[in-house]
């Protein structure tokens, strides 16, 4: 029996597509810059339908792409050109399976939504933390197959830290099931670990168990004017030393960001009427009233003020407030993408090693490429920057685009000597995979690789990608 | 050249021992059921020489068996019988390499001892905050081969939680630097969390880059007296509301474990006039002022008496009283220890399963054991029970030792039921390694087999453990 045959006896001739029309969707990447083909896409709607198209494909030496909501900014869920692949969409497997309130916990299969997670956690009472750009359309099985990031790793770190247990199809297109809620289990292997992050190199994940938290009953949000990178890293400390776990988030806002947001987004006023540098974003939650928050939070970059660390403050009065000041943030990438070319970098670095990556960065490419702008924000009190250039006159975005490599190289090459990671929340897929080989050393290289051969030994899950 | 001159040259003669007296003290683990024989100890000074001594031993096809502090409960670190391994301690590697108050993280080799790692955090001001009752004794290196738990996990996680980096040994001698020291990295496979909780079976770990914490300013502590687990439960999910990740520990104490200590440790005296089915020893912690956090905790818990969770409550005045509560909580094992001969096991649970686990294996044991009593008390707050087993008459303690497989056997098999795991926190060694294979699936055993071929396909890095 021909394989589309085999595979559509398995979910239903109708959730296999195989005209052009219906394939295109799923055969590029969100930012249109991977385009590729495939056999067919099957819609699997459960574990078992997975397991057995694996297998399916495994008989048949044909290689698999996972698909969750296809948002990777890495290619990570594209098929590459040859057309020989079989992508599986995980989005049929939407079901919240189990949510345990005094276990704070919640089951959910790998095709829900991001935002359908974290809904059905505040359904509960609780709270999901993993929150993203992309949330409304990311779908959870990406979001553990990337170990996703987002603005809330400085309090309840990556999904790698959010998940408990793990089904997963293994590419012998056996089940595993590994759903266990438990906070401490030191029982052998710990092998969700290898899938975690694996972005379906080495099987297909289907449900996880999560962890869920007591909701915060009230979260303050401040906006700060500041000179430098390193005095963010002296409000960081305060504000680490003075909230503890109640510092949920601390972002990153350079004034040339924020003269983006302010440019392209008309309706985005400053919330300070200075200009400056530097700016900072940040919340703390916790159950405390909110006249008991405000006022710690008030004391607290008032000490930051007199310290000379920040120029200005404006603490949010009212939740519509906050969520201002949260969508300057939030819309520095739609303004990046109005703006035009730019090209980004994910990167990591220790906390302390940032403001002398920023300074000797910026200068490096500046003399490099006269006339570049940086454009710098991200999740400092997780060490995570998206540190992305674009040419300050457009027109000449052209010549930077084709210096590419060498932007990429200068920045890298820093970021690798200061002991950071030219990948810190996107992960590799097609994009990095040459960076990766270039930056990981050859026993990590190998050893990766002989994980890769122990699980996949026929080399069919998500080939092209990571290694 | 005979293997232990190879050794010699490779640490130095004196760091070799061979002679039978110096052989002992590694040659058996801490609590005395393990006997083991090998060729020779080496003490190598630095992750070099371990390096060059697994190139030896693998070059002789000989078995390594790596060892901290030999404080296993499990015997993980106690070789075989047959005295082929050669036992490498790694106690010299004892340096603190780095410390980075910014980026809140230390670098340590495998052979500082725990508390050496505390005590270096806290002159730098920050908390590193594993815990655990051997740590003068146990090394950081075996804190991480075991995923070592502790009374902070609630707050802070597990060893895994605590590692950003990690050097280890491969089984081919090939030295692995992973030491990065970042909050987020998404470059491939996360090869560090295969090491963690390995139990020296995939590699040595030398070094690791861990986290810290700003030292919280103040703790307050309190002893509660509750009628049950379900009012444990109740009280665990009240305190999580208010305090979040201010609630850094919640210990549950039955009163059989309390009224062992009180027996066998006459200076502690109980914390409370009455006498109660069972008892929480709670920790919130955080930077507010000593009364903010206790007026807090007083009306907190002034609400859990209110709602009848809990029927008496002391709330520490004092750093004195303070650890007068703690010390009946840590002197638990130690009054088990002086009462004589217990079955310990070591479980965790779905929180929400505890009082079900609790009521229906204790009474299940009753009915088969007449005379049993059960000594249960641990984290509750983390789903780990230690759950320990005597008779009510020690005289009739040999009878219980000879039906202690089918004591396993009933208590696994209800935790096994219930989702739960056989070992929480102590690992499995040599002591659970049939209870794995029979409780974790097939394919489970497949992959975590295949892990271990592809990483260690001569079988020497600690064989005879975990799988």
């Amino acid at each position: 029996m021909p394989l589309i045959e085999t595979l559509a006896a398995i979910v239903g001739p109708t959730q296999v597509l195989t005209d052009a029309a219906d394939l295109a969707p799923y055969l590029a990447d969100w930012r249109g810059r991977y385009h590729g083909a495939a056999r067919c896409i099957v819609r699997p709607g459960c574990a078992e339908e997975v397991a057995a198209l694996v297998r399916a494909c495994a008989a048949a030496r044909v290689p698999m792409v996972p698909q969750g909501g296809n948002t990777s900014l890495c290619g990570a869920a594209t098929p590459d050109a040859a057309g020989e692949a079989v992508v599986i969409s995980l989005a049929r497997l939407n079901r919240i399976r189990a949510l345990d309130a005094a276990n704070n916990t919640i089951t959910v299969e790998a095709g829900c939504t991001l935002a359908a997670v974290q809904q059905a956690a505040a359904a509960a009472g609780r709270l999901f933390p993993l929150s993203l750009a992309s949330q409304g359309s990311c779908l959870i099985g990406g979001n553990l197959s990337t170990n996703a990031g987002g603005v809330h790793v400085l309090r309840y770190g990556n999904t790698r830290e959010l998940t408990l247990g793990l089904e997963v199809v293994l590419p012998s297109g056996e089940l595993w099931n590994g759903l266990r809620g438990l906070r401490k289990d030191n029982t052998g292997y710990d092998l969700k670990q290898l899938f975690i992050g694996a972005e379906g190199t080495l099987g297909i994940i289907t449900a996880a168990v999560l962890k869920l938290f007591p909701a915060p009953r009230t979260t303050a949000t401040a906006w700060l004017a500041i000179d430098s990178p390193a005095a963010a890293l002296a409000v960081l400390a305060r504000m680490q030393a003075r909230f503890g776990a109640m510092l949920t988030a601390c972002e990153l806002v350079s004034g040339v960001a924020l003269a983006l947001v302010r440019r392209h987004l008309p309706g985005q006023t400053a919330p300070l009427p200075t200009t400056s540098a530097w700016h900072l974003l940040v919340d703390v939650s916790g159950a405390d009233t909110a006249p008991v928050l405000l006022a710690a939070l008030e004391e607290c970059l008032g000490d930051a003020l007199a310290a000379g660390e920040v120029s200005d403050v404006v603490i949010a009065q009212t939740l519509a407030q906050a969520a201002h000041l949260w969508a300057l943030r939030e819309n520095i990438s739609e303004a990046q993408k109005r703006e035009g070319f730019s090209i980004k970098h994910d990167i990591s670095l220790p906390i302390s090693a940032i403001p002398e990556f920023i300074a000797a960065t910026d200068a490096a490419l500046a003399a490099a490429f006269p006339g570049i702008r940086c454009v710098t924000f991200g999740h400092i009190g997780d060490g995570n920057l998206h540190y992305n250039q674009s040419m300050l006159d457009a027109a000449d975005n052209a010549r930077l685009l084709a210096g590419q490599a060498a932007v990429d190289r200068l920045i890298h090459d820093r970021v690798a000597a200061l002991g950071g990671s030219i990948s810190a929340e996107h992960g590799i897929g097609q994009l990095k995979r040459a960076e990766l080989a270039r930056y990981r050393s050859p026993v990590e290289l190998a050893t990766m690789r002989a994980i890769k051969q122990a699980l996949d030994p026929l080399g069919l899950m998500n080939p092209g990608k990571v290694l």
